[in-house]
């Protein structure tokens, strides 16, 4: 019988589940409304449907599941399997999700943060998966993290591990909203990118996007990129200290579990090679002379599915397979 | 047959060897002198000698030897058990040692880097022994560091993880040995804590030190600290700035792989309670008020024979013993 394995990932929006088989070869997939304010017994109980349902609809047995994981923005107790809390579901607190799942679906279940799992699932089968140390960072309104280690993800002592956007970048710098100063997140999201864009524009700076802004009241990211390809000074500007944060962002974290491959993911990397190669000459120019570095700068490959996956891999790693 | 581990650690001038049982206690030790310039064969025909001479006079079982460990500054490749370079040996490039050592010894050995084997003893039965996730930061000429995962040793791709020293903590800041600017080095390594009072005393500041520099025509970091002790505002300065540095590296570090304990250990912890106070005040007043970190920072207990000790553990964890 082949072996199934679930990936649950929860959004604010929306809850995707997939079925993958030992491979992480995706079978199907489909999605349920998350509905946070209806609480948290109401969406393991319509994620319990919909499994049962795709699995029904695609003539695949129940019995061949295998396990579940699920990725979620969140604080976790991984050993007790708590959702502490989640910038997306304000009512899910100290929720047993782990317990609710497999109670639900009947079959052991495994939770894990969205950016370390989309990091895990990017490991597995997009571009890291061929190293052993790599380092993954989502460039979104936030900066998440994942760190994997002689093959295995990072969760720290506290479930708390790869906070990378929160290493600071300038000391007494931007203020973030995490409550530090000078966080690489507080310059080089996708939000922080067209929020210091916005500031410049207001403080007087000649711009392209100044029209714009004053049309939407406010600019996105994607607006700055476009900008900076049609030839915007202000958005070059605004690039380069992005592309330079996160160039002093690789070297820290070059220096400290040594991977092989940093990769780049989320909304932000669509600016394209643009970004990529700014990062990368930041990085050359502020790299010890010390020795030669080898670590290779590069975009996530599996887009919006990365989360789906890990979440299958975590649950496949959760389960010793015989060989 | 009571089992015996062999733990060596090399040093500029001297190289100590150590004979440790299962539980890693020291039963017997001794030292050679490195006398790097006779070159890698004779040093570690000297280095075999004085073991067997240990075991010998201690009436313990040459066959009881069940591995190797072995500690040094450097540049290593750790699957080919080569050491690449070495900042206190510079006639060893590209020497076998791992092959050298088991050759002579004529049992299995392992290397390491001296810092992140410093932290392994540590982490093994000193300040970290009761935690299964450590950062470790060694305090002297530079600033050399181990990181410690689900109670694993990080060595990184190329073998060359944890050199945390070399995390930017100012952009275009201090210039480093290293060839970058601005690393926690430049300003909190023993050394460089020691060359800011030089510097600022030289630029005209009061201080009770500058007759000192005056006499010597260099100061110390112990110098500074004792005359922090008698209230000197310059060294409270230049105190002060170390520990803001050291605490900013200890923020980056816990957002990376979150750890439980943060350990702090070299010539520099001799400041004492004066300092690690300093470094606690920092990082309360730098860290995110997202949520409250538990981490603990403290002192290494093992001093001088951490390395020692740390050499024997990655013998010991080389072996498999059976239960």
């Amino acid at each position: 019988m082949k072996k199934i394995f679930v990936g649950i990932d929860f959004g604010g929006t929306n809850v995707k589940i997939g079925l993958f088989d030992s491979d992480l070869k995706l079978l199907a997939k489909t999605s349920v409304e998350t509905k946070a304010d209806t609480g948290p017994e109401s969406l393991i109980d319509r994620i319990g449907d919909a499994t049962e349902k795709l699995l029904a609809d695609n003539k695949l047995d129940r019995q061949a599941v295998q396990a579940v994981g699920m990725a979620a923005a969140g604080q976790f107790d991984l050993t007790a399997g708590i959702m502490i809390s989640s910038p997306n579901m304000h009512s899910f607190k100290n929720v047993p999700l782990r317990k609710m799942l497999t109670d639900r679906i009947g079959k052991p279940a495994v939770i894990g943060n969205d950016a370390n799992i989309a990091c895990l699932g990017e490991f597995a089968c997009g571009a890291g998966k061929d190293v052993e140390d790599m380092v993954f960072f989502t460039l979104g309104t936030g900066i998440g993290g994942g760190i994997v280690t002689n093959g295995t993800l990072v969760n720290g002592a506290n479930d708390n591990a790869a906070e990378l956007g929160h290493i600071i970048i300038y000391p007494d710098g931007r203020v973030c909203g995490c409550g530090q100063h000078g966080c690489a997140e507080a310059y080089a999201s996708a939000s922080s990118t067209a929020k210091r864009a916005a500031e410049a524009i207001t403080a007087g700076a000649e711009s392209s996007l100044e029209s714009l802004l004053e049309e939407k009241s406010e600019i996105t990211c994607k607006d700055v990129y476009e900008h900076l390809e049609a030839g915007d000074e202000l958005a070059k500007k605004i690039t380069d200290e992005t592309a330079k944060v996160l160039a002093l962002l690789c070297i820290d974290v070059l220096h400290g579990t040594d991977p092989q491959r940093i990769v780049f993911a989320g909304g932000m990397i669509a600016a394209g090679d643009i970004l990529l190669d700014k990062i990368k000459e930041y990085f050359n120019k502020y790299i010890w002379s010390m020795k030669t570095e080898t670590v290779e700068i590069c975009f996530a490959t599996l887009g919006e599915d990365a989360g789906l996956i890990g979440a299958a891999e975590l649950a496949r790693r959760s389960i010793v397979i015989p060989a």
